[in-house]
C-alpha cells in the first residue's frame, strides 16, 4: 500500500503544542471531532474518525471501513476500530481513563451528538465547551505548509489561462468551468477546493455565482472564483475579466477594486489588526462611491480548509502574525450591471506579507480572436 | 435573471404537512438550519440561511450575498436580510413573536450556536430539541422528485463508458477520474455528488478509495463509484471491472457481491423492514464464506443529499415505502487482494421497486484493445 500522500509535517510539535493548550484551559482531555483538526494533529485524511488528546496517551477512533488508511497514516495516536458507533467509543474510554475534565469542540459537535455524550458519561466527568482551540495553532502555518499551500497557489494560478482560453459569446459557463476542472485533474489536483465560480454579464453581480447553464454573454464582465486542493491543502484565486470592449464605467470600477484590493495588500504586515486590513480595501471603495457595493469581508484565512481564521474584516478581533496565509479579496457588485472581484491568496512575513498568487492583475478584456490586456 | 431550476416542486404541500407535524410535536415554531432541509420547504439553494417555520407566518433569513438569489427562489416564505449574524436576527424575530415553544434540529445545529439562542432567548421561549422532522418527510420523495432523481441517475451511467473508455494500464485513478467529471460537467450536471471513488488493484478493497495517483495495474479490480448532481438532485452508483484476465476466485468474488445485490433488490418491497433488505445482501455472502468482508451498511436513502434516512442496516427501524428512494450497495473487500461493489439506485414500488440504474452488471473485464463482457 502507498502512503496517501509524503508526510513531512511536524505532528510532534503539533501535539505538544496542543498538550499545552489543554493545560492552559484546566482540561485533562479534549475530544477532536473536526476533521480538519484531526488531519492536522495525527495525519488521518478519511471522511470519518475522532482523536482523543489526553496528557499521556492518545487515541484515534475510526470506523471498519479506515482500518487500513488509518493504520497507513496516523502519527503518535493509538487507532481504535469499535464494533459500534464510533464517537459511543471514543466517550467510553474517557469515562474509564480517569479523565475528570473533557473539553470538546462547541462549534463541531450537534446539540444531539453532544446529548448522547451526557448520557455516555452521566457526572463522573466534567465536560466542557471550547472553541477553535486547534484552529489557534493552525492559524499560523508551518513553513512546510505554507509550501504546500504555494505548490497548489501555483498549480491554481495555471488554470486561469485554460479558463480564459474557453470563454467566448455563447459558451456556458459550465462549460468554462468543465474545462478549469479538467485541467485541475489533470494537472494532479485532488479536487477542487469548492464549487467553481464562473459568473458572467449581470451574474457577476453575484458574488457566489456558481457556474450556471447560462451563455457567456457578448459583452459584459466574467468573474472566474475558483480553487483546488493538492496535498490536502487549498487554493483560492479570483479574476475578473470583460468580454468584449468595455466602457469607461466598467474600466473605472475594475480599476477601482484592483485599487482596493493593492491597499489591502499593502495593510497586510505582522502586528497589524484584520480590521486594519479590511478599511484599508473599504476606504478606497468609499472614495470611489463604490462602498455600498462591496457586501461581503475583505478575506479569509486558508489551509486544510477553504475557510478557516482569521477572518479579515471589520470587528474581528485578530492580529495578523508571520506564517498566517490569508485571501485578499474586495469586490464591487451592482445589481443589474455586473461585478468585479480580485481576489489573492498571500503569506505573512516578519515584515510584511508576500503574494503567492503570480496571475496577472491587468484588466484583461477578450475578443473572440483571444484576449488583449488593456491596461 | 434566470431561474436557477424550473421548480415544479409542491412547496405548499411540503408546507401544509411540517404544519402539521409541528402540531404534533407541540411546538409553536420550528427553525430549520439543515441548508437540504431550507431548500426542500421553499426552495432556497444558496450555500447560507435559514427558515423560521411559525404556524401562520414563515420567514427565510440570509445574508447580502443571497438577496437577489433569494428573491428569486424562496416560495411561501418573507425574506429578511439581516445586517448582524443571520441565526441572531431569526433568533430575535422568534423572541418577538409571541411563540412559546421552539423546536430547533438537533443535529444540524452545533453546541456554540445552540448556547448563542439560548443567551438571546433567556427564558421567554422554551426550547425544544428535534430529530428528523422535515427528514422523514423528505424519504418519500414526490413524484417530481423520483423524476428528478431518474434524470440524475440516467445522467450518471451515461458517464461510466466514458470512465471505462479510460481505463488502461498506466493511468492514473485520477486521470479517469478527471474524464468522468469532464463528462459530467458537458453533459449538464451541476457538479458531482461526492468525491469519485476509483480503486484500482489492492486499492479496491478500500470502500472509500477516492481517486488517487496510483496508476491503475495490469491485471486486478477497478471500482468506480460515482454520483451527479442534476437540478439539486443526486445520482449513486458502482461498478467494479476487472483489467486484464481474472482467475477463478475473482470470478466468484464478483459472481458473490452480484448474488448479493440481486437478492437484496428481491427483498425491496413496500412493508419490508430495511434490516431485511440487509439480511438478504449479507445472508448470500455469508454463505459464500465472505461476510466478514462485507464491512458496511447495504444502502442509504438519496436525494436532495447523497446520504439520507434511511439507512439501510441492520439495526434500523425504518420500514420500506412507496416513493422512498434508496441505494443497494453490497461489497466484499479483501485486505492485500481486491475488492468488488455493486451499486444500483432503485425506487420503491407499491408492490417492489424500480430499478433507477440501467447499467450492466455483467462482469466487464478490460484487454487493453478494449472492454469485454466475461459472463
Amino acid at each position: 500500500m502507498t502512503r496517501l500522500y509524503r508526510d513531512e509535517m511536524d505532528y510532534r510539535g503539533r501535539q505538544q503544542r496542543i498538550r499545552r493548550t489543554l493545560g492552559l484551559h484546566s482540561l485533562d482531555a479534549l475530544l477532536v471531532t473536526h476533521l480538519p483538526n484531526v488531519r492536522y494533529l495525527c495525519g488521518f485524511t478519511g471522511s470519518a474518525g475522532l482523536l482523543l488528546v489526553a496528557d499521556s496517551t492518545w487515541t484515534f477512533f475510526t470506523d471498519g471501513r479506515y482500518r487500513e488508511q488509518a493504520r497507513t497514516e496516523v502519527q503518535g495516536a493509538s487507532i481504535i476500530v469499535p464494533k459500534g458507533p464510533v464517537l459511543d467509543a471514543a466517550v467510553r474510554a474517557v469515562g474509564d481513563s480517569g479523565v475528570r475534565t473533557l473539553g470538546f469542540e462547541s462549534e463541531h459537535m450537534s446539540v444531539a451528538a453532544k446529548a448522547r455524550v451526557a448520557r455516555i458519561l452521566r457526572s463522573k466527568v466534567r465536560v466542557r465547551q471550547t472553541r477553535q482551540l486547534v484552529e489557534a495553532q493552525r492559524m499560523v502555518k508551518e513553513p512546510a505548509e505554507v509550501e504546500r499551500l504555494r505548490a497548489a497557489v501555483r498549480l491554481g494560478s495555471s488554470l486561469f489561462d485554460k479558463a480564459v482560453a474557453a470563454i467566448r459569446p455563447g459558451v456556458r459557463e459550465r462549460a468554462v468551468a468543465a474545462e478549469l476542472e479538467y485541467a485541475a485533474r489533470w494537472a494532479g489536483a485532488d479536487g477542487m477546493a469548492f464549487e467553481t465560480i464562473v459568473a458572467a454579464g449581470e451574474r457577476s453581480a453575484f458574488p457566489h455565482g456558481v457556474a450556471s447553464q447560462q451563455a457567456i454573454p457578448r459583452r459584459g464582465f466574467v468573474t472566474l472564483d475558483f480553487g483546488v486542493i493538492l496535498s490536502g491543502y487549498c487554493s483560492d484565486m479570483t479574476r475578473t475579466v470583460f468580454m468584449g470592449k468595455p466602457a469607461a464605467r466598467a474600466q473605472r470600477l475594475y480599476q477601482a477594486v484592483r485599487d482596493a484590493q493593492e491597499a489591502a495588500l499593502e495593510a497586510v504586515r505582522p502586528g497589524s489588526a484584520v480590521g486594519e486590513v479590511d478599511q484599508a480595501a473599504r476606504g478606497v471603495l468609499r472614495r470611489a462611491g463604490l462602498a455600498k457595493y462591496f457586501i461581503h469581508s475583505t478575506g479569509h484565512g486558508v489551509g486544510l480548509e477553504i475557510h478557516e481564521p482569521p477572518r479579515i474584516a471589520r470587528k474581528e478581533p485578530e492580529v495578523l502574525q508571520p506564517g498566517m496565509v490569508i485571501t485578499i479579496e474586495p469586490g464591487a457588485y451592482i445589481p443589474g450591471y455586473g461585478g468585479v472581484r480580485i481576489e489573492d491568496m498571500v503569506v505573512v512575513t516578519t515584515t510584511s506579507c508576500e503574494v503567492l498568487t503570480p496571475t496577472s492583475k491587468e484588466f484583461l478584456t477578450l475578443r473572440e480572436s483571444g484576449p488583449v490586456v488593456c491596461s
